[in-house]
């Protein structure tokens, strides 16, 4: 079997190294210079030639750094031969570009897609795509993974029985009610309502909430906004308890300070698709790790094994 | 400015002929053989060199034969050196096939847009696809038309004044909520439940119905279950009367039938994307045509003007 | 070695479960739903990733169903990371359309081409074309079969001692001559003249028939109008018998029956490239197995073995 | 409209000035460097930028010298912003490179299809391909003239009471058959046999010509070693006198002599889409010019006038 | 003719209404959003069907956020069917990369070069490239101009008597070589020497200098070590004074202040090729524009003719 | 590991020969036929399915046609499955066509990169390119090597105490700085003026070459003017001796006679990537074999080992 080289870009490199802890496998160096004009070079420090390659970078900010930079490892992992290039893109921050709800609006996902097989990559591996649809943006083969599991086996270490699952949004309730059939709690969702243009608020909750221990999953939390406004819902139901839980934990602008002040929320969860830093992490938040998933999902690539087997692709 | 040449594929020749009727252009006539192995040949009969060309068929049952007609047709056209080739596909079935959802499956909706690609398409116009992310599925520029003013306008003729707007499903609550918005009106959506894998039932209706006018809108019907489950629902809530709008209007077994069997659905309101045999018709149907504004969008389209602003493009 | 899967369409199950007992591996499973609008889905049901995966579909009427089910086969087989995708075609119906004989015609057999590598395709197997230009359409390389070694081998079995070969046309005169060297024997053709754009009558066979034992040979049979008439002509110079041999037998519109019916023919030989239903076959005919030879060179591709060492490509 | 610039490579100035002639329009001059490395450069010396650009040039001998000079014309009107490069080849030597018929060859016509295309190529003019299939292994659009018209005036002018048209080849008794009509005149077409590898024999003339006035008629003549057999064969059966056409006149190592110098032999036909070099004209040779033809197709290129009204195009 | 649509990216859009100014026409309005998660979004706000659209975006500072908003107002344009999208990039950072120095090496100008033709780019309008063989890099048609004729006005204006144009590099003495023939001056170069990897040393001045009022030419100061190195050795050789020219003065880490405060520099003169801050703008500084000549270019794009007749391309 | 199959065209038979023979791997067969038509046809008579193919053709005169069976030789593998296709060419003469230096030019090395690709080279092996650039213009993976080591270690072979490298033109002096490292030896270069536009002179010699023992280094010598002019420039130094080196050894024109037939020079060394036909060698003349080096790169790539550890890519 070909030999494995995997290499890390600038926007995660804590996960890569995780990942390759796992697969016992060293972490292959490479150097990114910035020249005085502001552009970036990168050299791979390792022999590529008919290797299988992986490049970890999750799209993350400082979004447009990083994806350069993905762009010329790849290019460089072609140039040097490399037998076969996979992106590994935990967090595809593009993902919501996904359709042209204005005139003349740019479809980000579909170019960065694009992009990204321009450059080289020759397949995909991510998680949690902002909507499935996104998947067929890509020409070359994806592999899509989802955290459901990890997420669920750290909510089934405490006590469920009063709780229910809350989908903050009615475009998530299908996640939200699967994550609920592995727990075996009921699920109910939230509806939103647009006023304006920039103004937009919760209206309702669909199902019984009143009195319950709250799981709120979303697939990621940005500003928060949206979470916040649950919040003030779910106090006006006299909820027993909340806890938020997300797969990729952006928490622009204080967002994670601004949900961790709440009283009545008591853990904040989420795992490391996107890296949170050390200063920002309070008590109240548990950053799962998905470098096992993603280790194991490496493993099987390589090995031309069955990803969607293992982990219930959707 | 380079002129003209509009044909027609098997799927819909009223409809083609509806649109030159509107841009007072003939309807170029093209001819389809099918050989004895049951291969199709199309030859187009009228001049297509540097002409601007379109080519009118929506992809509606047989679905097989008219694409493939269509894409011979595309083929054909570009052999003969048309300036540029838009396919005008008012109703796009594969579109439902968007993502990913088992593994190793198709997503026809990504096939189909690269083999029209293939075939020669250089742009698409189409109308309410199934999802709006299927739009950057193509490497062509698409325009992506709805129906809501021509279906509000129909509505708006009679007294709305105790009525509410219902969608059939969360997933379409957006889009009726538009509509509702043009209409003036509340509006209120059913909960599905997937019960197991070939069965989904309603299991509420969040919003307030009972007592009204309702107003049912589904992007398409095509088996109409959801629909007549819908009704059972509906009519459990002593609703005054039904009626049930949709865009795509394919009534696949017997579907007319059965809703318009219901005594409480006063009248079946479609648009004219898919044919509608004229023997399945029925007194209660009422058959919208969107041929003036598929004309004016090709027409614009011809002359380059801006299609997003009039049709409000989403 | 890179392990093999090998999936079928629906246009010939049986021919798929063939080649496969006779490479002793099973028949990979897969799924294809209609959904209610008449789309098609695919699942491959069992893994795909960095398999040498094989899909036997020849293109035979249902023409535009098996066409459109077969690029969604390999569209899945690609999404499924397979590692190098075979059609199996030993039928390519639309060969036959292979130039521009008339203006603004499509050339079906290039744009199928086009599109099965747009689907996915890798490389193709396929037996007989209808003219060997048509290898030159694909972009992929093509390994090209002939079934004359198995015709030969069954005609060798009976006394030839009186016996010539006769092709219903001059342009299939070549290879009706190369079947004729391998049996030893003469070879006769017959003329066709056009009267007008639908008539064709033979007006004279080339070569000395005369009394003689006959084996007709042609590349394909549809509707058999040209050798029924072919049968006349022999009629009027006595020939001893008739034997009508072809590689593939589609016999559309009762053909089978029709030439079974003249008593001079004693004996109709096809493969079974095409499917004949059982029900319309007649003591007359005999169908000669090609799997052993598809067999074989599914085993030789993917070994990376010789095709042509074997099978004296043409 | 656009304007249109005629180039012409070394391959034949005559004809192009001829084109150029019968268009009224200038040939835009161009200059081609031969560097001491025998490396050529193309400069195209008339602006190029939003023009209709033509590049006359048959692929004749020395054919690779013409193909590369004729590729590096392409790109060098590409990368000057031509609006639009149509390749006019009026004979395509590689044409006869069609088909696979021994393993690991070169399938030099669909080859030299994809580099004019990699190179710019928009569109092609071209006559007489040898075979119809080679249409379809251009990606791009392909005018396909035919030169019969022209062939058949100059022999209107004479008497033909007693005259018969002989096809050197079963293989192009097809096209001898339609030129025959053009005239009124039977046809009649020499059977080729195959003696070994290198050896080829005129076995038998299918068709009545004893005592009659030959128009033997062929698609190309090279080294004319096939007509010198079947004029052998046409003595044999008494015919009173010989007149050789063919559209392409290459006239291989001193062909044009050795059919000349035959005493049976009174005219030898053919046209200018190979230039013969007035050197080795003789008194028998009339050379019919497809200039006109060529420009009038180029004037309906570019100005998008069918051209297969014209031309009867097939 | 089609309209024009000029659009402007973040980089500098004193230049793009310099060049829209020029034209007299109006600056077309966009859109950028930037995301809670960091992405970019763009909307153009005017008409782009069928339009000529121009983008204005040089390669400058911030260098990845100017790019990824150039390849989404590119991807923008093309799905809003823009007739022809011109890139006009008068600087084009990554130029620099565009060798393999060292294995496993990114080429990153090679890879800009494909990303801009994948998000749409039809052509390229650009200013003097680090070295002329990245023209080459492109697949579409590139307008390369340079700046020499408006950095030579500018000095002709003063008395250049005892004046001699020195390269900095004998890698840009050609280019430095033309100036002086502008000029009607003398040309020097410096001599490089590599002592380290980090260490370059200018060894000597190779022509005559001593006394001399100097004019310096480089194609582009970051930050501008070489220059004030070459300082250096111009005193030692007593000259008269310095005035220091270059067409793309980015002036990184200071390079402005630390050239101006040298007493023998009198004059820095730049263009406006990338935008200089005005607070870093020193009295000693001079900025030509480059915009008359970038808009007569994009005039003579739009109408089809000739830029190198203007500009004296190379 | 799959098998490697060697192929020559007929630029080199002799280089190919020898690169077989230091990998102990037999040169596979393959037969170019040409035409009566001056078509070339090419068959590999060596299995190629699934096979790793080299095929050694340096682009020496005669270009076109070498070019042109190279093209036929890649398109004859991978019509015939090759696994993956090598092109080796040591000198690749179109490398010099690589900038736009004059308005409507074709730049060949890019074309010919594309056309190489076209006709399906998955990668590329070559020596010394003219400019370093040229390496980007290949979409394709290229390993770049040198023959520094082999010409420096001829060198070293004798004296060099009292030697100095000149370049013959400042373009070249990195090169030569480079070799001059490797022996030890200071470095001079001659600065090139050039008076018209066919007439280019050496101004002077930057550099202390006076009595000294002159190592002229190349990297191509075709006509030599520039050499011959160096050594007068060198004789007016009253240089003690000149030795003449170059990789690439074209000597067009009489230019080995010319050049050797100066007493002042003692020895033209060169490599044998390009054929010196042995009637024009003289005792003078060295020819250094970069077979071994070619050899051991295959080698690695065959392998998937790095090549650039082994030849210090540039």
């Amino acid at each position: 079997m070909k030999e494995i080289a995997i290499f890390s870009g600038s926007a995660h490199r804590e996960l890569a190294a995780a990942i390759c802890h796992h697969l016992e496998v060293p972490l292959a160096p490479s150097r990114v210079t910035r020249f005085a004009n502001d552009c970036l070079e990168v050299q791979l420090l390792a022999n590529c030639r008919e290797r299988d390659v992986f490049v970890v970078q999750p799209l993350v900010p400082p979004v447009q750094e990083n994806l350069v930079e993905l762009l010329l490892m790849l290019d460089a992992a072609r140039g040097a031969s490399a037998a076969r290039i996979t992106v590994v893109m935990p967090h595809f921050a593009y993902a919501r570009s996904d359709k042209k709800n204005a005139p003349r609006i740019s479809i980000g996902a579909k170019l960065m897609a694009d992009l990204l097989q321009t450059a080289g990559a020759d397949r995909v591996l991510t998680m949690t795509l902002h909507s499935p649809q996104v998947h067929g943006f890509f020409g070359v083969p994806v592999d899509h993974l989802h955290a459901l599991h990890e997420i669920a086996r750290h909510f089934r270490a405490g006590d469920l029985d009063n709780s229910v699952v809350v989908s903050p949004d009615l475009g998530n309730a299908k996640e939200a009610s699967r994550f609920a059939r592995l727990l075996g709690l009921p699920v109910a969702a939230a509806a939103k309502e647009r006023l304006s243009d920039d103004k937009v608020v919760i209206s309702s909750i669909i199902g019984d909430v009143r009195g319950r221990d709250v799981v709120v999953l979303d697939d990621e939390i940005a500003r928060g906004s949206t979470i916040l406004e649950l919040l003030d819902r779910l106090a006006e139901q006299d909820v027993a308890s909340v806890r938020v839980a997300c797969t990729h934990g952006l928490f622009a602008d204080g967002a994670l300070q601004r949900i961790g002040d709440r009283e009545d929320v008591t853990e904040i969860v989420c795992t490391d698709t996107v890296p949170v830093p050390h200063a920002e992490r309070s008590p109240k938040l548990t950053v799962l790790s998905i470098a096992p998933a993603m280790a194991e999902a490496v493993r099987r690539i390589h090995n031309g094994e069955s990803v969607s087997v293992l982990f219930d692709e959707h």
